[in-house]
């Protein structure tokens, strides 16, 4: 692939952002522990183009309503973030909170208003702590720093175990574009109500359209991969941010430059994907499952979320448990027709399950072995179709039951 | 209630069934634990009219594609149950083991072999070991007694930490007539993969058309309230047989003794209900969830059942933690049309959320002292109409996790 030829990938501590970009991040005094960052701000030198995409729940936290309608202006400068405290369920005073930390950025950084957009992450139903959110504000600013971005990525986790941050760059005629990108973990893979947040920030020069379907486009086959319409937090948000400053003339489709633009952007959000999995909460695999053969891709991707969401083939997978009987189980209550006894079941390509019923030459000492790994893939032979869909999913573990029964108190 | 007045009703040691029926339960060793017992009989002096209800999995265990049919007929002699082994995605092999048990039952009672109905619950994919069954069948037989119902309902157990048990029994102008119900566990509310077995016996005399009608309405407000369709095992099963001993003349709706009997088997089928939850693997709790002011009882049950299935809710429970934002944000993931706002949520009596906001006057204390309660109730308020819908659910522990990814080895 051209993209990967001209580009160069930086996981973890990429220092240096998109041109034109600064960030920071410090503790404020939202979250109890000691020191622990609750408070991000990410700055454009000059206004960027903007996308977003927002969750589906019913249930909205004010910064999803505020964000959501300033983001269709389609321009933006700012965007501040704490973590800690979700602002959801919060009323009227929640839509104020979120004002007012729009306001305070804006004055700030001496930049308008509406180009500022707020998210938040953490507990649901409780008012923010506006005294410390407002006094970290200013003193957030004048940390802004090319090099913040580490801090800002910090800044936004919740019960993930490490910040999750990732740069590309791509050469181009004029020089280099670079696409950082940063995220917060979810509990689990399609995670019902554990909040997942995205922010990727380029120096491209794109039109907020051409931002928007490329979003669109992206998340479809990175994030939507582990998450799903429907079922997703109060506050899930994604964000793309293109400033311009990479390239005198915007990227177009068609153009060459794009192509590779395109792919390296990709890359960028299936990393953070894969990266919000590998932390999911107290997990102690990471598996894909892979349903092939499928008549159509929707029918595919409703199976494999259906297994990858069992809770018994999860606890299955953590008990290192070779019981793919639970996987034929859960697959029949997925309403999508399918014949049981043409099901072929694979363990990292050994073949496990063969028209529905355990394969002759199949081993439980080799099914173990596979299952021992840190991540393994299951594929799902329909045998009725030529359509396939992947899940990456975790296991489910005491730790999750741990994190989730003491994470509010 | 006149049903209340009229009958008594025996919970757990149930020793003597409704007359005409006797059962037995021994260990044959398909449970690996010594002395465990794995195999039950239920025999009726008399053909019983029989009527069932079935797992709607797509991937169906033999003995319940078999004994489905077999129910067609209306008319039952025994039930032959193994515990230990679901004989699921077994194949042409698991039909004809099926077959093989029906059979030497038939022909160790010297009873049609048509009237004969199988039922199976544990490991899915492994073959029946036969040759236990086989030797187990006349020997059990030899164990027949109208006291045998204890040693069937141990017999039936997987994951269960007790047998469940209830007999009711109600007086009638000729005497006296028992319903006597005995299920085994689902893993957790809603089981999603877990099987849930029940068979509820009576000496009433009633025609099969009515028996049906009788199961159906009262597993919807019994059972359904913990299992729902499309979320069942393989192996799910539900009988209720009547072989009228009880009564010289059948029970015809219109009737007193008619009504009495069916306010009587509900109360069994509840009470069976209500135990499997209590007995749910490795809870700590068991909450009611109500969704009322719904619009109608389909979008109050939806409701319902979103929250009472929410890992992260179920968390909290187990944690003993307020997070009530979680039941806000469940809900709001369930496709069902409601105003946040108008939300109220009571714990056990206790007004928490009001309008969608934390209640003025609700204190986290008396939260935390609600949820350290073994069983107590959520109610959900939507202020939209006047329907309503209960589900009773679980928490989510650590010994869940521990009894599933260890339950196939």
């Amino acid at each position: 692939m051209a993209a990967e030829k001209n580009t160069k990938s930086v996981v973890g501590g990429s220092k240096l952002g998109p041109k034109g970009f600064q960030a920071a991040g410090i503790a404020c005094g939202i979250k109890t522990a000691e020191g622990a960052k609750d408070l991000a701000l990410i700055y454009s030198e000059v206004p960027a183009r903007v996308a977003g995409l927002f969750t589906k729940n019913r249930v909205k936290a004010a910064p999803i309503l505020y964000t959501r309608k300033t983001v269709r202006g389609g321009v933006c400068r700012a965007l501040i973030v704490n973590s800690g405290n979700a602002n959801a369920c919060t009323g009227k005073k929640g839509l104020m909170d979120v004002e007012a930390m729009a306001k305070l950025t804006a004055d700030v950084l001496h930049i308008p208003y509406q180009q500022v957009l707020v998210s938040s992450t953490g507990v649901i139903g409780q008012p923010l702590p506006m005294e410390k959110i407002l006094r970290g504000i200013p003193s957030l600013a004048t940390k802004l720093s090319p090099y913040g971005f580490q801090d800002a990525a910090e800044a936004i986790m919740t019960t993930d175990t490490h910040p999750k941050l990732i740069a590309e760059r791509m050469a181009t005629g004029e020089g280099e574009i670079t696409i950082l990108g940063m995220a917060k973990g979810a509990g689990m893979i399609r995670p019902q109500l554990a909040t997942m947040l995205a922010f990727i920030l380029t120096d491209a020069q794109l039109e907020t359209e051409i931002l928007s379907a490329l979003l669109r486009e992206g998340v479809r086959c990175t994030f939507n991969r582990i998450t799903v319409d429907g079922d997703t937090s109060t506050n899930d948000m994604i964000l793309l941010m293109a400033n311009g400053k990479g390239s005198s003339t915007p990227l177009y489709p068609g153009d060459e430059r794009f192509h590779t633009f395109k792919a390296t952007l990709f890359r960028v959000m299936d990393q953070l994907a894969r990266a919000i999995v590998r932390d999911g909460e107290g997990r102690t695999k990471v598996v894909e499952i892979t349903v092939r053969g499928a008549r159509n891709s929707k029918e595919a991707e409703k199976l494999a979320f259906r297994v990858a969401q069992s809770p018994l083939v999860k606890a299955a997978f953590f008990g290192q448990d070779p019981n793919w009987g639970r996987i034929m189980a859960a697959m029949g209550t997925a309403e999508v027709p399918f014949d049981p006894q043409k099901v072929d079941i694979y363990f990292d390509g050994d073949l496990v399950v063969e028209n529905g019923v355990r394969a002759k030459d199949s081993s439980t000492d080799k099914i173990k072995e596979v299952l021992k790994r840190e991540e393994f893939r299951v594929i799902i032979d329909l045998h009725q179709g030529i359509s396939q869909a992947s899940v990456l999913t975790t296991d489910l573990s005491y730790d999750y039951v741990r994190i989730n029964a003491s994470y509010h108190t």
